[in-house]
């Protein structure tokens, strides 16, 4: 037996012959030939089989069947890698008889209405070549954000997802029962990455978070993939968004050199990006875009979705880059360990980063002062006292210098990137309000 | 006001003054001098302070407390990093004015007896640099096996953790409030990682794993962090422990390399590898091991504890390797996706990597055919028509190829690759059936 060949190489074996092995990925007579496409974890061959006993051989067989295949190399720039195998001799590995719940021979719809049945077919949708691609961009981009990281001297923290107490606000958070006493999943390594401060000034945690949200939009998940960046001996806020902004330009430019041909037949729109990402305030914002649309968001908080998008719209064209800084929140929509701006307190040390029209990361600087953070605490109505954050404010207690972070939205990165329309089909297997299986 | 110079770079600058930020990590007088011990995320700078008036901006104030100091830097080979600084200037940037609730500035017992004081105190107890250089020799062993999977084309994939059921089998699992609908959450990607071998061929992920284990040992967490690896079309199972093992030798190499210093202080153990690992099969073992000791194993279906460490202190002085193989695992301590040995129906095509001692990893060959599987799971009480089964199913139904992989407990990796006593001491923050905090 030969030895296996990848999809790839096969043009480099012109005029000899050669052996192939994956799944029958597609199936069809032309002019009394039979053509086959086979499909490794490279890509798809094209097999021309001639002989009658060989084509026999696939009788009744369907798609996914594993298969050796033996053949001459010829040049075929019509087919997929420039090269076809002829004079096909197959061995069946793996029979098949099941006709796929989805044909993945073609692109599979990604229509709002069409996405719960990809997700519901999703063990073999995946086989498709397109949807791979997705899931190869999202394996690189983590490559790169690790890469930007380990140069900058951030350590890869694991830290527990079971958690004594739901301590850090925000969203709902579901309940885990641990030998019989009530626990909670954490819906971000928030309170642990500023104890690793402490520790090792900068770090880093990619790992699930949870999110008990009853909200079905495009943009929630019940379980998403997070980065978190926290450092410490920060000059100011800028210097967390700094490091942002060079990661994320880094990941986002060598994903459109590496994956140049796979993000082009995605459809992903062109990278419009600049090495220093504009800033705008939100109340610029606001003002910004009541101005434009006539629509009057200065009352508001946070931005509005349609805001996010608008304002990405507006420094493409504009500012030529299509990754913003929104910064200045409001003291309203503050949480209890984000530091207040000293030199406005109507106004906090947390910029959101925006890409393509939505949020992917929040980047804000903490309160470091013990003092001011038990005061910050009781101001929202939380007991310093409560044992949930006896642990958490040890570390402040004992010192901790001035520091900031961000969670970054792994999953959202990836939607984006892509230009995907909803974030669970960067997901491979999504969780939701609805969807708990596959 | 200079910028800020790094522990390990102080040295670098002799008879220069400069700036260095960090915690008061250790505080003594002397001979009328005080000496102080500044901590940041590289190491120590031993700091000489001659003025008075410097050393009363300490008075009252605690370790933890956030520094900068100006000082002259000068030759002391005794002092950590070959130099220390003089004529020092302090600012205080934070000051702490509580004891820390334990010493750090020395090693921190590791004793069983002591080991619930470690973890009560973790939070300030990972400031110790010797508890550090655990953790950094955690990130360097997670950041080369990376590196050795993407180089063999593994794609990194991340799986949900929340399961519609228990169906994998073996340890107890967790129970979660889905939205009012019970859940799980998982022990392994097992499913998963069997099903995008149909996708990539190969994968890896390297996440969390829950097991509600009842009991405490040092070798028991209920939260673990598992690598994950899974490869298709494989010739045989050989192949599977040979890349286990490639990767294995490849990340210890490269640690004891890359963090000799680190190791050495730690006191781990000289590492004694061959690039061939030894293979013993489990009832050579039992005979090997009764032979020796007297205490009949031979009607075990799995190795005992004990024979563990003996296996591994034997091939250790005969092998010259303390990494092993134990192979032909019983049919009888089967799971229902393991393949059956053909040449002999009575083992497994499983194979355990034992590490100084200890079963790192588990790395078993799957049955991959859809009617087999069916049969085995049947065999084993268990009904294909659960609906816990049925996307797990569909990857087989629809074909997928000869394919094995591994279990890799990271933890425990990194406890034996230190030479650690107990699992736990490898883990930030471990959870188990006594401790849900920090």
């Amino acid at each position: 037996m030969k030895a296996r060949i990848l999809s790839n190489e096969v043009k480099d074996h012109i005029g000899k012959t050669i052996q192939i092995e994956g799944w029958l990925h597609k199936k069809r007579i032309l002019g009394g030939l039979t053509f086959i496409n086979v499909r490794d974890r490279r890509g798809l061959v094209q097999v021309v089989i001639q002989d009658k006993n060989e084509v026999e051989k696939l009788r009744g067989l369907q798609i996914g069947t594993v298969l050796a295949v033996e053949g001459l190399v010829k040049d075929e720039p019509r087919a997929p890698g420039g090269a076809e195998l002829h004079e096909a001799k197959l061995t069946v590995i793996v029979s098949v008889e099941a006709e796929p719940p989805i044909e993945i021979d073609k692109p599979l719809s990604h229509k709002s209405e069409n996405l719960d049945t990809l997700f519901e077919n999703r063990v073999i949708g995946l086989r498709n070549i397109q949807e791979g691609k997705i899931f190869k961009i999202r394996a690189g981009l983590l490559r790169s954000i690790r890469e930007f990281l380990d140069k900058n001297e951030f350590v890869e923290i694991n830290t527990p997802k079971i958690l004594a107490g739901a301590t850090e606000g925000g969203a709902e958070v579901f309940k885990v029962d641990y030998f019989g006493k009530e626990a909670v999943l954490a819906q971000s390594p928030q309170f642990y990455k500023q104890i690793m401060v402490g520790v090792f000034e900068r770090v880093f945690e990619i790992a699930p978070a949870y999110r008990a949200e009853l909200s079905a939009t495009t943009r929630h998940v019940s379980e998403v993939t997070m980065l978190d960046i926290e450092m410490g001996f920060i000059k100011d806020h800028e210097e967390v968004l700094d490091t942002v902004q060079d990661m994320t330009y880094h990941v986002l430019i060598k994903a459109y050199e590496q994956f140049a041909g796979e993000l082009k037949s995605l459809n992903a729109p062109e990278l419009v990006l600049k090495e220093k990402f504009p800033r705008y305030s939100v109340a610029q914002v606001h003002e910004m875009y009541t101005k434009a649309t006539g629509k009057d968001t200065t009352k508001e908080k946070d931005l509005i979705p349609d805001e996010e998008k608008w304002l990405c719209d507006y420094t493409k064209k504009n500012d030529g880059c299509e990754a913003v800084f929104v910064t200045h929140f409001p003291v309203e929509a503050m949480k209890f360990y984000h530091m207040v701006n000293s030199e406005d307190p109507s106004t906090v040390m947390w910029a959101d980063l925006l890409f393509r029209g939505l949020e992917i990361a929040t980047c804000p600087q903490r309160e470091h002062s013990y003092e001011k953070l038990i005061e910050q605490m009781k101001k929202a109505g939380l007991d310093p006292e409560h044992p949930g954050y006896k642990y958490y404010l040890q570390a402040f207690k004992h010192g901790l210098p001035a520091h900031g972070g961000c969670g970054f939205g792994i999953d959202r990165l990836v939607e984006k990137t892509i230009g995907l329309g909803n974030v669970k089909e960067a997901i491979l297997f999504p969780r939701d309000i609805n969807r708990l299986t596959p």
